[in-house]
C-alpha cells in the first residue's frame, strides 16, 4: 500500500474517532447540568453555556452564562435544592455536524417531599452546541414541559425532520 | 514495521471503531422510539423496525412495521399522547456480534395527570437488532412490566446467561 | 511520512480508541447492577465488585463481593424484589485516568405498589473503578439519598473539583 492510501485511511479513522469523542463530550456537558444545579453551583452551571448561550423554557428565557447563574442563585431554585432535587436528563439522540451539534431528548426533575419523591417535571429538550477553543459549549437549550400541549411534541418531532 | 504489520494494526483499529459506532447507532435506535411515539409519528416509529420486526409486550404482539404504526394511531395510544406522555428507556447494556446485536435494559412511561406526573409503567426490555442495508433495525423488542411477576426478571436475567 | 511518524499517529489513535472502549465497559458495569439485583442474582451483583470493593450508602457499609451478595439475599432486598423493583442509574459522567476511573451520577429505585409505581429512592453516586486482569471492576460505590441533606450534594459536587 502506498503512502497516500495509508494517509487517507488513517485520516478517515482519526475523523471517526473524533466524532465518537465529540459524542462523549456532549453527553458530559448535558449530564453535568444536574450535578451543577442540584448542588447550587451557579458558576459550574453557567460555564456549560457559550457566552451567547440561551436557556429557554416555559419558565424563563435566559441569555448568557450570568443569567443562568442568577437563576441558580434565585429563591425558586434554592427552595428546590432545600427540598432535595435531582435534574436527570435521559439518554438523548445527538447529531454532530462539524463544529456544531444538536441533541434531542427528555429530562425529568424529581423532588423530595414529606412522602418520598414526586416526579415534579418531565420535559422535552433540544440542546444546541458549538465547539469552542475550550471545548463544546451549549449555545441554546430549549425545554418544554410535557403536559399534552403542543410545545413539547414540536421539539421531539425535530428528530425526524 | 513492514506493510503487513501496518495493515493488520490499522484493520484491527477500524474494526474496533466500527463496533463503537455500532453502539452509538443502536442507542440512537432505542432512544428514537420515545420521540416517535410521544409525538404520534407512526411512520417514524414503524421505521425503527425491520420488515419482519416484532414488538412483543404484556399489551400486544405486533408483527411488522405496519402493525407498529397502527398501534401508534390507535385510540389507546392517542389518549396517552393527549394526556402528555414520555417513553424513556434507561441506558441499556448492548452486546454486538457481527451484524446482530442485543440490548437489555429498563424503560419507563411517565404520564401527565391533573396532579402532576405518574410513573405509569416500568418495564424490562430485550431489544434485538440486525444490520441492514439502511443501517441497524429492530428485529424484536420484548417488553414486560415490572410488577413482581416472573416475566420481567426472566428478561433482565438474560444479561448474565 | 516516515515510519516513526506513522508509529506515533497509530499509537495515539489506539490509545484514544481504548479510552472510548473503557467508557463503554464502565457504563456496562454500572448498568448491570440493576438487572443483577432486581432478579436476585447475588453472584452477578457481587461479581461487579473488586475483591476489596466497597458499597457504601445511608443503608449499609459492605466490604467485598460476599457482603454485597449477602445483601442481595437479605430479607429487605428480597421483599423489594417480590413487590417488583427497578434499580435504574442515570447516564453518569465518567473520568478515566489510566487504570482507574470515577463516575458521578444519579440513580433511582422504582417500586411497584398496589397503585402503580412509586419513586422509592433517588440518590447521588460516586462509583470508583480499577482495571483488573478480568476487566474493569468497582472498587467503591458511594450512594447517598437525595433528601435535602448535605451528603448527596457533596458527592455530586465532586464533579467540579
Amino acid at each position: 500500500m502506498d503512502d497516500t492510501a495509508w494517509q487517507e485511511r488513517l485520516a478517515a479513522l482519526e475523523n471517526r474517532v473524533r466524532q465518537l469523542e465529540d459524542e462523549v463530550a456532549i453527553h458530559r456537558l448535558i449530564n453535568s447540568w444536574g450535578p451543577a444545579v442540584d448542588t447550587g453551583n451557579a458558576e459550574a452551571a453557567a460555564a456549560l453555556f457559550a457566552e451567547d448561550g440561551i436557556l429557554e423554557s416555559d419558565l424563563s428565557y435566559l441569555i448568557g452564562p450570568a443569567a443562568v447563574g442568577a437563576m441558580v442563585r434565585g429563591e425558586g431554585h434554592q427552595s428546590l435544592i432545600r427540598d432535595g432535587s435531582a435534574h436527570i436528563p435521559a439518554f438523548p439522540v445527538i447529531q454532530i455536524s462539524g463544529d456544531e451539534a444538536t441533541a434531542i431528548g427528555y429530562s425529568r426533575v424529581y423532588r423530595h417531599t414529606d412522602d418520598g419523591y414526586e416526579v415534579w417535571r418531565v420535559s422535552a429538550n433540544r440542546w444546541q452546541f458549538r465547539r469552542t477553543g475550550e471545548g463544546w459549549r451549549m449555545t441554546r437549550r430549549t425545554n418544554h414541559v410535557i403536559d399534552g400541549g403542543r410545545a413539547a411534541p414540536r421539539i421531539l418531532g425535530q428528530l425526524f425532520e
